[in-house]
């Protein structure tokens, strides 16, 4: 990652930008869960910079939202 | 991910595309493994897509790779 930005920065910014676009579309962290299967609390997990997510999860989240990779994770 | 591939094709294409990247480099597994503070074995893994690698080992070899993340996995 960013050598600037130590890991648990870079994990909270895609969190931040899944709940971002997860309130675009008007989702609750339940509707999220359910749409990629997984359990409401790691969405909760997730969101706040909590997990060291894996590419497939986050690309499942990536898909549900509609957005792009780079979406979730902006290139400086 | 793109929903038409499956998952072990996606993780096989961004390992083909690290391998690609590090050849480029004309590095081995065990330089990339070693620029990552990673064992050999588990590059060699990511590389055949037998890993569903977290994004923060992604984001480690890409900047080692001196990549983007949109190079190890094209959006379509």
């Amino acid at each position: 990652m960013d050598t600037n930005k130590n890991k648990s920065e870079v994990l909270r910014d895609i969190g931040k930008n899944i709940r971002q676009y997860r309130k675009q579309k008007g989702w609750s962290q339940e509707d999220l869960a359910f749409e990629c299967e997984f359990h409401r609390t790691y969405i909760g997990a997730v969101e706040r910079g909590e997990k060291n997510i894996t590419i497939l999860n986050l690309l499942k989240i990536k898909e549900q939202l509609g957005v792009r990779l780079v979406d979730l994770y902006p290139e400086e």
